[in-house]
């Protein structure tokens, strides 16, 4: 993509219609009917136009482009990370729900940067697009400014951007699960319930369980029952963890971040501790692995699917009607699915 | 993306300058001197032309206009499958090495359908891109062949496609890491190995390395030192597979499709027959899971990152060249990577 990097140009980093406007002289109506092929102009102004873009690496508004040129059928999609099982799942299904109703996805990843998702966002506004569907990095950055400043259809999915509430979006609520699994480990006689949360990560949707577990496990279990022990995912953390909660009189453990499960699974198993009667597990989301080891590991589900599915819905409804955009919040429950990690305290 | 929907336009269902210069009665060359601001002709055949693109819905080539206005430094990338956690290895190396380069990339991905392949393609060659970067379906279809006919540098990894000779292609080979395997298990004592294969999953690369197995282990082995077991996924064919590798006399077994391999573990722990000890395991693939079980699972890694690598290095070059396009064959060793899940015979 160019970028304005002419003197004057652009306060957010590219080019606009005004930008152009100026370096000519002219109107920015002037602009955009030349640029159509419309309106009643001299051939040098055509021209001093015409040149005007090229050399400012002006692209005309995608949004504006797709409303003359009728819909492009094609949108964006921001994960952060493809390696992570659940973001694949979430981007997959938002990508096979478009490809049923006739429309392509152009995705892309953040790999967690600012910088990254930023320079996804500046090309693909250079692209046919009708659309974006993001997984954000939690803070309003100059892409994301960018894109609200082009009116282009956008819907955040899985977080949301403080500062940006005109951005509708769809949210996982971690509450609803987590409540349902504390019942079920009370039922089976769990009394002391360990949680390993993971604040290194700087995650918001992360940190949000360990807060719904701090204020549900002393409602469901009273209080002194629970204990949050904190991980940053290196082996040395991942052994201290795991013999803190052996110290304590903990029955059953509970994580909030998926990859901790599978690390501490394979820890425990090396110590010949069964899962299921001796520890019971439960971690957050639906990844296949969960699925695949024995014991299977019960999990809250995020519904990826779901959230995914309600992100291209409300994307689609802008994309189709000439409604002034407005904030739209929607939550998606978790649900806690038992599976034979989880047991009968003796 | 317009699709030509007019009678007699377009042979593979897009419109091409060819339909827009026979509609409008000018030459190819006057339509492109035209729309590309150049040449002299009469305001009536301007317009004429203009009004055709439009009616037609004429996309002006994606190679031409790239060259034209220097490059869009955006490429497509087309993987199968981001559940799968080899291709979602595979597409992240490249996108990263792409974006250290300045260059971004739209991924898409056909879900192993040809038709959905082909959607993607018909759909990106709408955008701005430099090039194409794709893990193909095994057979020449429509999609592909527009691709080539615009002659928009394109690379296949992973796979290639017979009867696209001149599509330049970075594959893996199984061999050298299967017979690092096989040579490991020899030395360990092993005498008897058992191969697991997919054929049903019908893909050339897992197809492959059943033939390179064939091969290989009479040659390491001895005669009759190995058989192969055909699963399909299912609950029963594991099962049944588990029965057959565990009545015969094989202390190790191979997989050539790394999902069975996750399977048969779980099941084997749920047998609990000591893996390492007992039977020694190894799969194809360098996927995380692999490592965060206990043992550890020995692999025979495809190189991902490197073919990856590899084939953004052709893509670039092709991009940044005005050579003819021409065959290009790269094949990325497998290497053997030993561990817990492999150890002697007693």
């Amino acid at each position: 993509m160019h970028t304005g990097v002419e003197k004057g140009v652009g306060s957010m980093g590219f080019v606009t219609i005004r930008d152009v406007a100026r370096e000519a002289g002219v109107s920015t109506t002037a602009v955009s009917q030349i640029l159509h092929g419309k309106g009643r102009f001299s051939e040098p102004t055509k021209e001093l136009v015409r040149r005007t873009v090229q050399r400012l690496g002006y692209i005309p508004d995608s949004r504006a482009q797709a409303m003359r040129s009728d819909r492009t059928h094609m949108v964006g999609l921001l994960v952060p990370d493809l390696h992570n099982p659940y973001f694949a799942d979430l981007v997959s299904s938002m990508e096979t729900m478009l490809y049923e109703r006739g429309v392509g996805a152009l995705i892309g990843t953040s790999a967690e940067s600012v910088k990254r998702q930023d320079a996804y966002f500046m090309r693909i506004l250079s692209q046919r697009i009708d659309g974006v569907i993001a997984v954000p990095q939690g803070q309003v950055s100059d892409g994301l400014k960018a894109v609200v400043k082009r009116e282009l259809p956008l819907v955040f999915v899985d977080r949301r951007v403080p500062g940006l509430e005109q951005v509708p979006y769809v949210v996982s609520d971690p509450k609803p699960g987590l409540a349902q699994a504390l019942k079920q480990l009370k039922s089976f006689g769990h009394q002391r319930v360990a949680y390993v949360s993971h604040p290194s990560l700087g995650s918001f949707s992360v940190d949000e369980r360990t807060q719904a577990f701090r204020e549900l496990a002393p409602q469901v279990l009273g209080p002194g029952a629970a204990a949050v022990y904190a991980c940053d995912g290196s082996s040395s953390s991942q052994e201290q963890v795991l013999s803190d909660i052996l110290d304590s009189s903990a029955t059953a453990v509970i994580f909030g971040y998926s990859r901790d499960a599978v690390s501490l699974f394979s820890l425990l198993r090396g110590r010949n501790i069964a899962i299921g009667s001796q520890l019971s597990l439960i971690s957050f989301d639906d990844i296949e692995v969960f699925r695949l080891i024995s014991p299977k590991v019960a999990i809250i589900s995020q519904q990826a699917n779901r959230m995914g599915r309600q992100g291209v819905r409300i994307l689609l409804d802008r994309i189709g009607s000439d409604l002034e955009p407005g904030s739209q919040a929607v939550s998606i429950a978790t649900r806690f699915q038992l599976r034979d990690s989880v047991g009968r305290v003796a």
